[in-house]
């Protein structure tokens, strides 16, 4: 096994915050770059539907841009890495088979004998709780991602800082996304902290564990 | 410093999955049980408001009614732990100034010294991009706690299974949540996978990373 312990995990969680300045001279090494797509592809969703894409930009003209597009922060291109989470403006009965026939590919089953799973998905799509809102549905299981990918750089000593604060429908336009079933939802800078971070140091600002955490 | 190996959080997150059938006769170590605590409360949220409320389910009883709630599935009752993760009905006034009050507290900063970044966050609930559908904004945030806490015990060995096929309003109802400012949105078992649970071998099924993840 590879695990962590719980103080480890616990040390980590406690390192992370959002990262306000990043050092642009450091770099994420390759081989943690890679763990983190992972963490991202690997992250679960309901029905393992996987409603998104997500976009890994490096071109540094297109930073650019999406910093103006987000009230200018300077995470955007000062951070080792700058990830655009889009999630599926919709879902329909194509994108279950997509999936399905994924499932196919990967497990060896065939069309047929998914068959009755794909009614119930079809249905889960037209009548269930989240078809009155599948846009909201998707952007759900994509901040999964996001929490998957940010705990995931926590644990490799690698600083976060997510970008809820941005406008979506810009960045759709310098990445292309309009008219595509793809949405922006937010971004997250990936990278180290600058030594003159001075929000690394102020104290988490967390309610106490008794007021978010109850037994019944 | 207490960070993982690229290698060992990616043989982490591949051996996690959602987990069908769990052992019931084996518990979660009470610091493993501790982390995780932590991991949900010290959650990344949208400006920190933590629009959340995570409750742990001891109760058998409850148990039982949350599991007829929700399809029947085994994981309700089976697992070492189940959390019901809520998220606030909307955002108001006084969620700001309990957050700012918070961060008084932890900071030592004056309600007076904060009181710009109170007008813009209450500018922003107001009229903000997020302000048509604060609950589904909220949701999102709950999400990335989920997404966190999924992770966490992926590092720490601990089985999953994310619950989002249940009867959300059923469950407000058996946690005494209607009239509260906190709403069901779903569920998480966590524990140690039973023996026989014939999904824990099955390839996992992910599109290809070249499908989800792109460089621009």
């Amino acid at each position: 096994m590879t695990t962590s312990t719980p103080s480890a995990v616990l040390q980590q969680l406690n390192w992370r915050y959002a990262t306000k300045r990043f050092d642009p001279t450091r770099q994420i090494h390759a081989e943690a770059w890679a763990a983190l797509e992972q963490a991202l592809v690997l992250a679960p969703s309901s029905f393992g539907l996987q409603p998104w894409k997500f976009l890994v930009v490096d071109t540094p003209a297109l930073r650019q841009q999406l910093r103006a597009a987000s009230w200018n922060q300077s995470q955007v291109t000062d951070a080792s890495r700058y990830v655009v989470l889009t999630g599926l403006r919709t879902t329909t009965v194509a994108d279950i088979d997509r999936f399905l026939q994924r499932q196919c590919d990967v497990r060896g089953a065939t069309m047929e004998s998914l068959a009755g799973y794909r009614k119930m998905l079809v249905d889960f799509i037209a009548q269930g709780w989240a078809s009155k809102d599948l846009a909201g549905w998707n952007a759900r299981q994509v901040y999964i991602a996001l929490g998957q990918l940010m705990a995931s750089a926590a644990m490799l000593g690698v600083d976060t800082c997510p970008m809820e604060g941005i406008d979506a429908g810009a960045y759709d336009r310098v990445l292309g996304l309009e008219g595509t079933p793809y949405a922006t939802l937010c971004g997250c800078a990936l990278g180290y902290r600058a030594a003159d971070d001075k929000y690394a140091t102020a104290p988490k600002v967390r309610f106490s564990t008794a007021q978010v955490v109850e037994h019944r």
